[in-house]
């Protein structure tokens, strides 16, 4: 198979370092940054790289493209390589967010397939890529169903379900534990275990910041162990990508945001209120719920 | 010296440890459990241990008594304890929270000085207890200022004075990293790292619980991963804990987590106002802010 990967950083390098181990497949590779390009080449994460698009003389040929960019570069990079590709290419991508990709990549290419394989490490860049990245971690493939699966549309149809079939199948034989489901769940599940505890976090550190008294604010700093590094590690993360997830998932991080308020003023209502033996059986709930997210 | 434990848990079991290493104490223990009192010894974390006070023939002559039970028994203990004891002996405690302690513990015994060693492992018991477990860590002493140094209360002051003398250097000995402070700074600063984080975690937890839709909360379950892992660790912690940390450290919490709504209210308005540059910039000031708690 002929893939092409635009975007070289730890997910698109992971990705070509895994497909490059099949022989059958040849992968070309897009960064704008030269050393970038060399490097992926030299650790065989793609067998060609450019730094534009325009030097990719097998374009018309090949069958899929994942794209790797940043969120904000997802479309117009879609609208960029459209008119160069063959109408059978299949164009998927690896955005952490779904709904405001998926609708609107779909008018641009009809054989679009929003995918977001969830892993990483602690680091970014191609030389952060490893081999192996996806294997037993969730990749959520999100057909739109609304568009794709209406009897009405049979030709649609067709195109599609054999584009989704392609990119579950090339998820599967790097490991990955596949999930099918709308955008909108897709963002609304994100919204609760990645983008809702990154501003729970993030204003637990801002809150212990703006303490006025000096005495306890330094006591504070030095205090402060594990339990507050733990639950303040997302809020201490990645600015931009932290902002992208506000801004690209904005109503489904509000509503679990709302929520999430209601259920801190009942807490704080029920510490108001001294009943300690409510709080008692709220952290025995949250002790037994913990653990069906993290089996 | 003569050293007496109540409550060989963790903290007291490894307390003795340390303390039996050096030849000039003789350390005493006690615990409700009679395998406690066995392993106790066993360990060598005690010279002797016994079930009930009234089998410490050499309370009268003890110097120091370090009250390690849960927050709940301190204040009952010392009353028990306080009859037999003579005047010179120093107590001490090791409770998370200060303020519902110091002021009446005084009250019960004059030579009573609160303190605090942030110290453990991921184990509770006896069989938890380990050589060394304070090398390092914090231990904040919380001398009630108001009470013990106004220049009225001369003979109070030199005699609290000596006693505050002792258990700081006891600390000292066992590699501790000594903080003093008012009970009140103490409870205002666990608070922000320790109590904030558990409310904050566990609302977290309980908000994504009670998503009402069957494919979004399927879907949340499967895909939590490290972030929320890590922010909802100490949200799924030891109910009782967190509810004694609510309960004893109830006016410090509440004020923290009010001023937490405040600081959330105001992102979700950043969010809601698509004002994505101030989302930026929050997010690269609690980035910053975050490290200046844990150097």
């Amino acid at each position: 198979m002929r893939i092409g990967i635009i975007g070289l950083g730890l997910i698109g390098g992971s990705l070509g370092r895994d497909l490059c181990l099949n022989p059958e497949n040849y992968v070309w590779g897009i960064s704008r940054n030269e050393s970038t390009c060399e490097q992926a080449i030299a650790m065989q994460a793609v067998h060609f790289a450019a730094q534009d698009i325009s030097q990719i003389s097998q374009l018309s040929q090949t069958n899929l493209i994942f794209i790797c960019t940043p969120i904000a570069a997802i479309l117009p990079t879609i609208a960029q390589i459209a008119p160069y590709l063959s109408p059978q290419t299949v164009i998927t991508d690896v955005g952490s967010v779904k709904v405001a990709i998926v609708d609107a990549a779909e008018k641009l290419w009809d054989r679009f397939i929003g995918a977001h394989p969830m892993a990483g490490n602690a680091f970014s860049g191609i030389q952060a890529a490893e081999l192996g990245l996806f294997q037993g971690r969730p990749c959520v493939i999100t057909p739109n169903t609304q568009v794709n699966f209406q009897g009405d549309f049979q030709d649609n149809f067709q195109s599609s379900l054999d584009a989704l079939n392609l990119v579950r199948q090339v998820w599967q034989s790097l490991g990955a534990v596949i999930y099918e489901c709308s955008p909108v769940a897709h963002d609304c599940a994100v919204a609760w275990i990645s983008h809702l505890p990154v501003f729970v976090s993030a204003s637990l550190i801002q809150a212990c910041t703006e303490e006025v008294n000096p005495i306890v604010a330094d006591l504070a700093k030095h205090l402060a162990s594990s339990g507050f590094r733990d639950t303040s590690r997302v809020g201490g993360g990645n600015p931009q990508l932290g902002r992208y997830m506000a801004e690209y998932n904005r109503e489904a991080l509000l509503l679990s945001l709302e929520k999430y308020q209601l259920v801190l003023q009942a807490a704080i209502a029920q510490i108001q209120a001294n009943d300690w033996q409510g709080i008692e059986e709220l952290l025995t709930q949250t002790q037994v719920n913990r653990s069906a997210f993290l089996d």
